[in-house]
């Protein structure tokens, strides 16, 4: 993998806290990557002053001045309508359509982002539906999860494409030959679960597809780290994810409190501090920010948009990690063998519907 | 409220742990409830001599001898196959309807006391589903969740039952006049999550149901506590507690390793035990045991299958809640406002099939 001759695309003016998270975020990834280059979309009146603070990414950058901003809570369709060609998010996806960047980053709106990059950047051949993947800590490392709320109730055959995209993401972040894929249910047996859930795990047993499949996965096993990747819908990944993430903050705040509870436990956490640190670091859901955009014929980063600058540059870095790799290319190549691959209704994979997940994003 | 005359039928046979936990555990609740009686099925010539280790239980049970008794891993179909009347789970869900025990507890296997329970006491009117309910910490106390798995792919109008539900059920347990009730889904946004669930909160807004509908809550609310009572489906419901379930162990782990990592933080570690026994208790799993099937004409609990003692007991103390305010009864009442209700599809809550439900449990 070289970062030399590659160029991020940023949306300058997606996330809630403004362009001096993103710019700032690019400065610290700069420090990281010294030979990546950046295009930044946005207001160029704001975006120029804020540059400036920052010299060592003002020094690889280009600003493009962009008239609209995508707002948080801006419905995906009403983004479509009043974002197209004109915004700073559009503008940064077509960035890589058009081949000046490899590689877009945004804190933005999700829905408007998935939207405006299926929009811009069309789904891969043998890809109905695209999957939001990002890394999530466990027992023994980290595991991809996908998908985390692109698509909602994806068929049988979509499952199967999320396996095989989440397998190649594994493969490159992880640098592992073999990644193990697991698919989510509510128990191990066979006969358990949704039909198109039960559908998936048939034709990932029985299709050539290259994927070391292990059968179902429970919820637990996401932090057990029992796979490598764990596949399911956007809905319950959506759901689970956020789920985890309420559980941490819970289990923090339970700390908090007893270690106040007694001078005792404070003095306890005075010495203990260190050990605090390492593990407020470990919980830091700043350093698993950066979830990836697969099945697009082109690459999207989206960032949290709570995030700092700190979890901005991580995102940057999972952008740095799957553009040097070339991703897409590869997730095409392993995503041949579906070709022609028939669901059981009859249906191939590009005859299906893509309906419902456009009825999530309306 | 009162325990007096309340008889608990216990399941002897089921759970990881064997009898000992069982009877050891209703020895433990007997502590707290003295005027509760037991009936406990299971092999006499095993049960027996543990009863005799447990004077206080023993004092106020009577052991029902059953032959067969359902093993862990047992499929519901097998089960009821087996174990058709002559099982210990069989028995004693048997003597909830029967009258002899106004609930029932089990730690045994899932899907088989779930099957029992609804060949033996059936759905309740305007019910067609039921639903696995049970407490979640959160940072206001607790909340209820269901569905935690009882039912796959419910529709719109078995989602609003399952609101009516949990609400009785937190109005009951929290002794709350009027519990707020939220719709799990992956935003707030009306345009957003499954067709199911839309529906569902279109129908919980509008209709006359008594309930304190609050909207759609995502994962993170679960564990904020920003309802008391959140409705879910059971693959999502099952999913999202064992991801929880899951992040807790996980946290635990990394806690443990940080405070092993230097002679200081060991120190802080022992200064501040006090606090970290707090927090384990907070965390134990053992205190959210028991979970309730709601909508059956008759309360069977379930307890996990790997407690302990004490554990169990947290199951038993759940089902004397249950009993002694009539649950059923409450939930029977306010599910009138629902007959008749249609689905916009017209099909009313009677006519709906309940296949996919079936399927889960084959």
């Amino acid at each position: 993998m070289t970062t030399s001759g590659l160029t991020i695309a940023l949306d300058g003016m997606g996330g809630d806290h403004g362009p001096e998270t993103i710019i700032g975020g690019a400065e610290l990834a700069s420090i990281r990557h010294p030979q990546v280059r950046f295009l930044i979309f946005g207001d160029e009146a704001v975006m120029r002053p804020v540059l400036e603070k920052f010299p060592r990414v003002a020094a690889v950058s280009e600003i493009i001045h962009t008239d609209v901003a995508i707002s948080m809570d801006e419905l995906p369709s009403q983004a479509l309508r009043r974002g197209r060609r004109t915004s700073s998010m559009w503008q940064a996806i077509d960035a890589v359509k058009a081949g000046r960047a490899q590689v877009a980053v945004s804190a933005g709106n999700t829905g408007a982002l998935m939207a405006m990059a299926k929009v811009i950047l069309k789904t891969m051949p043998n890809v109905e539906r695209p999957a939001l993947a990002a890394l999530w800590p466990t027992m023994r490392g980290e595991c991809v999860v996908l998908d985390l709320g692109a698509t909602i109730g994806p068929g049988a055959i979509q499952l199967v494409q999320f396996a095989v995209m989440g397998e190649a993401f594994a493969r490159i972040i992880f640098g592992l030959e073999r990644p193990t894929v697991g698919l989510l249910n509510i128990g191990q047996e066979e006969v358990k679960g949704t039909e198109q859930v039960k559908e998936a795990a048939q034709i990932l047993r029985t299709a050539d597809l290259n994927v070391d499949f292990y059968g179902f996965v429970e919820g637990d096993d996401i932090a057990k780290g029992t796979t490598d990747v764990v596949v399911t819908d956007g809905y319950t990944g959506n759901i689970a994810l956020k789920t985890a993430e309420g559980t941490v903050r819970l289990i923090v705040e339970f700390l908090r409190g007893a270690l106040n509870s007694s001078l005792m436990s404070r003095l306890g956490y005075l010495l203990a501090q260190g050990a605090f640190k390492a593990l407020s670091k470990k919980l830091d859901p700043r350093s698993s920010n950066g979830a990836v955009f697969l099945g697009l014929n082109g690459l999207v980063v989206k960032s949290h948009g709570g995030t700092d600058a700190q979890g901005f540059a991580y995102a940057i870095d999972v952008a740095v990690d799957v553009a040097a790799a070339d991703l897409v290319q590869k997730i095409m190549a392993d995503l041949d063998p579906l070709d022609g691959l028939k669901l059981s209704n009859g249906k191939s994979a590009e005859q299906s519907t893509t309906d419902e997940s456009e009825a999530a994003l309306s």
